[in-house]
C-alpha cells in the first residue's frame, strides 16, 4: 500500500470552448470533471499500474462530496480523506478549440481549522504503519501551517516509511528541512528554491538543503537525478508534442512504483520518464494508458554514473 | 403567489481574478456562488419586494443539490423544482479586476428525458390553480421540445392565469405562438424575432405574432411597451454606469409585481425600469436593494399615450 497526501484536493473541471475571448459569453461544448490535486493524480496513475493506494488529505462541502463519490470509481484506491467544514476547491481549465491553449482558474482551498489539522495528523499517523511509501503533494490550503510538510516527513521517518515531497514556494522551502528521501521539483520550483537556473548546480544545492535524493523534472528533456547512489539524466525516447499537465504527477508515480519494489535508481528514473511521456500523450491530461507506458519503457535512455562503491 | 418557470436552472459562479489572460494560470481571489437561471433571478427580486414566489423547472445532480440548498435560504420562496437524473449546469462569470470586464462560460444543461418532461408538465398544471401570474423564463435544456413554451402558455390560459414569456432564439419564435399576455424581449431578441432593428416597428411586429403586450428592454434607454391599452416609453432617472447582467430579470419582476396588484401599465413600466436600474447599480449582479429601488421610482419618466376609450 502506497499513501499519497493531498492537503488541497480539488475537483478538476475542464471546459472546451470553440475559442476563448475575454469579455465575451461562451457556450461550453464539453464538460469533464474528475478528482484532482497532485496526490490524487499520483494515486490514479499508481492504480493504473496495479498498485494499491490510499489517499488522504481534506475534503468538504458539495465539491468534496462529488470528489469522494468519484474516488469510489477508481479500483485499488482507498479514500482516507478527512472531512472539513469548508468546501473543497474547484479548478477550471478552459481549453480553446482553435488555439489548443489552456486557461486555468484555480479556486483557493477551504480554510482548515486547528481541530481539522489535528484530526488529519492523527489519521496520517494511523495510516503509516501499513504503508510502504508516502508522497506529500501539492499546495497547502489556508490554515495549514507552512511547516506542515516538515512535520509530516519527520513522523513518516519515525515510522520507518520512505518519503517523497512534491510541492512549491514556501511549503517546499520549509518542507525540505524535514529531509524527504526524494524531492521532486520541476525546473521552476528548483530555481525558486535555490536561486540557480542551472539545473545541475541547483539539483545538488537542493540536495544539500536536506533531501536524500533530488529528481528534477525538466519537461521534454526528462529527469535529472542526484542521489546517494550516483547522478543520472533520464530522457524520453524522442521529442514529442503533448500536454505537459499531469506529466510531473506521473513521474512521481513512477518513482514511487519502483521505490516500493526496491528497484535501483536507473529503473526508477526509467519508469518516471516513460510515465511522464505516456501522460503527456494521453488525450485526458495526466491519464496513463498502461500499454502506451509499457511501449515507451524500452526507449528511455538513462546516462550517468553510480558512485564508487 | 407568483410562479416562475426556469427549465434550465443554473448554479451561477462568479470568479474574481486580478487580470484574465488566455493560456495563463490564475489564482481566483474571490468565489461567489448562487442559484440562477432567469426565472430564479426573477423570483429573487420578487421576494425582495415582499411577494411570495414558487419556482419550478428542473434540478439534478450535485449542482442541483447545491442550488436547492441555497434556495431554502431565500425567504418567501417555495421550491417546486422537479428532480432529473442529469446534472444542473453551472455558469462561470470571470470578472477581470483590472478591466472590469466579465467573461462568461455557460455549461449546456442536463438532457431532459420524456418522463421528466411529463412529470414537469404535471407539476406545472398542479401549481396553476394557486398562482396569480406565471413567468416562463430562459433557455430550454436539451430534450425539452422547442415548442415547450407555447404549450405551457396554453395550459396557463386555460387555467385563467396571466403569463409572461422571456426567452430567445427558437424557443421565443415558437413560444410567441402560445400567445403570452406579456412578451419581454431585449433589443437583440426582438431583432432576431422580427428581422427589424428599428425598436418601435419591431415591437409592434412582435405583438402581431401573438403577444398580448410586448415590453422591449432597450438597455440604458429603458423600456418600450406596446399594449392593448396604449404605447409607452419608460426611461430611468438618469444615464448611469452599471452592470447590465440581471437588469432584464429585474424588469420582469417589476412587470409581474404590478400585474398581480392590478396596476395600470404606467405603474408596471415604472416598477420595471426602477428595478432594472437598482439591479444594475447593485454590487452583486441582479440583486436589488429595496430602498435603492424605492428611491429610484420617483425619477422614472413614462411618456406615451393610452388608446382612445
Amino acid at each position: 500500500m502506497i499513501l499519497t497526501v493531498t492537503l488541497n484536493t480539488a475537483l478538476d473541471i475542464t471546459y472546451r470552448v470553440p475559442s476563448l475571448r475575454p469579455d465575451a459569453s461562451h457556450r461550453v461544448s464539453e464538460v469533464t470533471e474528475r478528482p484532482g490535486g497532485k496526490g490524487v493524480n499520483v494515486a490514479r496513475v499508481l492504480t493504473a499500474l496495479g498498485h494499491e493506494v490510499t489517499v488522504t488529505g481534506f475534503a468538504g462541502g458539495a465539491t468534496g462530496r462529488v470528489l469522494r463519490d468519484r474516488l469510489t470509481e477508481i479500483p485499488l484506491l482507498t479514500d482516507a480523506l478527512v472531512p472539513v467544514s469548508g468546501t473543497t476547491r474547484r479548478t477550471v481549465a478552459v481549453v480553446d478549440g482553435r488555439s489548443g491553449g489552456t486557461t486555468r482558474l484555480d479556486e483557493p482551498g477551504p480554510a482548515i481549522g486547528h481541530a481539522e489539522w489535528s484530526a488529519f495528523q492523527e489519521v496520517y499517523e494511523g495510516l503509516l504503519p501499513s504503508v510502504s511509501a508516502v508522497a506529500l503533494c501539492g499546495s497547502l490550503p489556508p490554515g495549514v501551517p507552512v511547516g506542515a510538510y516538515a512535520g509530516l516527513l519527520r513522523t513518516a521517518r519515525a515510522a520507518g516509511v520512505p518519503t517523497l515531497l512534491d510541492t512549491s514556494g514556501a511549503a517546499l522551502r520549509r518542507g525540505v528541512a524535514g529531509r524527504p528521501d526524494i524531492l521532486k521539483p520541476n525546473a521552476g520550483e528548483l530555481a525558486e528554491l535555490t536561486g540557480s537556473h542551472e539545473p545541475s548546480r541547483a539539483t545538488q544545492d537542493a540536495r544539500r538543503r536536506g533531501a536524500g535524493a533530488v529528481v528534477a523534472s525538466l519537461g521534454a528533456q526528462g529527469l535529472l537525478a542526484v542521489t546517494p547512489e550516483g547522478r543520472w539524466r533520464a530522457a524520453p525516447p524522442e521529442r514529442f508534442a503533448g500536454n505537459p499537465a499531469g506529466a510531473g504527477d506521473a513521474a512521481v508515480a513512477g518513482l514511487l512504483s519502483a521505490l516500493v519494489e526496491h528497484r535501483p535508481w536507473a529503473d526508477r528514473l526509467t519508469r518516471a520518464v516513460a510515465l511522464s511521456a505516456a501522460a503527456a500523450l494521453s488525450p485526458v491530461a495526466g491519464d496513463v494508458d498502461r500499454s502506451v507506458y509499457e511501449g515507451l519503457l524500452a526507449g528511455v535512455t538513462v546516462r550517468g554514473e553510480a558512485n564508487a562503491a
